[in-house]
């Protein structure tokens, strides 16, 4: 463990002690996408009042296996300490650094339809380090209305929504069909992640981050091994 | 090309030539993964009226390499014919039967807060062959409520649902805390593919899959890239 502080396991992880960022390139991408779940089980085992954490039990509530487990984690310079395992609080703080979730980061929403209203409302986004800043649609019946407290602007005001709120993230929710010009001009606007549920893939420049979620794929490849079991 | 019947471009995909379902086994589970964002590629270019596609074109829509995509569908048994590419029409139908989409599939959501609500009106999942059968929630005040034109069933009927439905499938849409529990009954009534939502990793027995939907790691994924930008 990389000297955490005595007092560190009261301190909320965002006031942990002093924490150096690995540099981006030494991370793999397949353990960044495995933070998430690692940041999950830390404040699960919190929760229940546990300080410190063996890397078989994390790795229990993360449902991975503890190989796994040490081995994204020595990535950020844990290697926790023998017979005792990890400072949840400190590990915490750590991955949130690394995550860059040491602000709320602002992110926009573009379609506000029957899923993005959702996401709008959605607790696990303010819980994990996100703010919504702003709501965007293209329909003039959903425009002016109020969602989660935000007014839903124009379309032709995206470029100010994520100028005004600061967001360089921005969930996309609008049909397939419109999905690739939001996503350009969202681009134009300065917006350089995106987590795009319209079942589209999207081109982007280099620089720009795109994370698809597409709902009815899940359930398609789903089907596959349901259907795979029933025939055999 | 597999032999596609001269008339098989006029007829809808689930009408097609007799197709014959390769071996599940034989299919790599990455494969699995793509052949969704096919059959999306291939209904958004049979949309534009093209009827014979090359590798390239198909490769672009669905945001893959040539390579990639030849490799997959070889697997399929499927090569197109040099100098004239996909016939769409067959091709998507091969792909509805190795994901096992000849017939609508049932499925249970458990969980109708404003996520559950959102996915039980996503016209994505009718689109793509799914039929959602059977709405459940614990809260007693959704108990009895309409949605998507079905009526919210008590927790203590979800084995009841599930049967009446026949589903082998269910979304999972509730608090992380109650998700294992939804999980495991879902699992005893004779569910066997889940799509969970509930930010929380899933124990489920041999034979059931869990696809699982985080949106909020999701988001922490972009955001460690966005910060490595803004440090870098």
């Amino acid at each position: 463990m990389g000297a955490p502080p005595p007092g560190s396991t009261d301190a909320p992880p965002r006031d942990a002690a002093p924490l150096v960022r690995p540099a981006a390139r030494t991370v793999p991408p397949s353990t960044v996408a495995r933070l998430p779940g690692y940041l999950r089980a830390l404040a699960e085992v919190e929760a229940q009042g546990v300080r410190t954490a063996s890397s078989d039990a994390l790795a229990d509530v993360a449902g991975v296996s503890p190989a796994q487990l040490r081995k994204d984690l020595s990535f950020l310079g844990s290697h926790g300490t023998r017979g005792v395992g990890y400072d949840v609080a400190h590990l915490r703080g750590q991955i949130g650094v690394v995550l860059g979730l040491t602000r709320q980061r602002p992110v926009v929403i573009v379609g506000l339809g029957n899923l993005g209203h959702a996401l709008a409302n959605y607790p696990g986004f303010t819980e994990r380090g996100f703010v919504v800043v702003g709501l965007v649609d293209a329909d003039p019946h959903v425009v002016g209305t109020q969602v989660a407290g935000l007014r839903v602007e124009p379309a032709e005001r995206l470029a100010d929504v994520v100028r005004e709120g600061g967001a360089t993230m921005a969930v996309i929710t609008v049909p397939a069909g419109a999905a690739q010009d939001v996503c350009d001009r969202l681009v134009a606007a300065g917006v350089r992640g995106i987590l795009n549920f319209a079942p589209r893939a999207l081109q982007v420049p280099d620089g720009v981050d795109v994370r698809s979620v597409d709902l009815g794929s899940e359930l398609q490849i789903l089907a596959f091994h349901d259907q795979a079991r029933s025939m055999s």
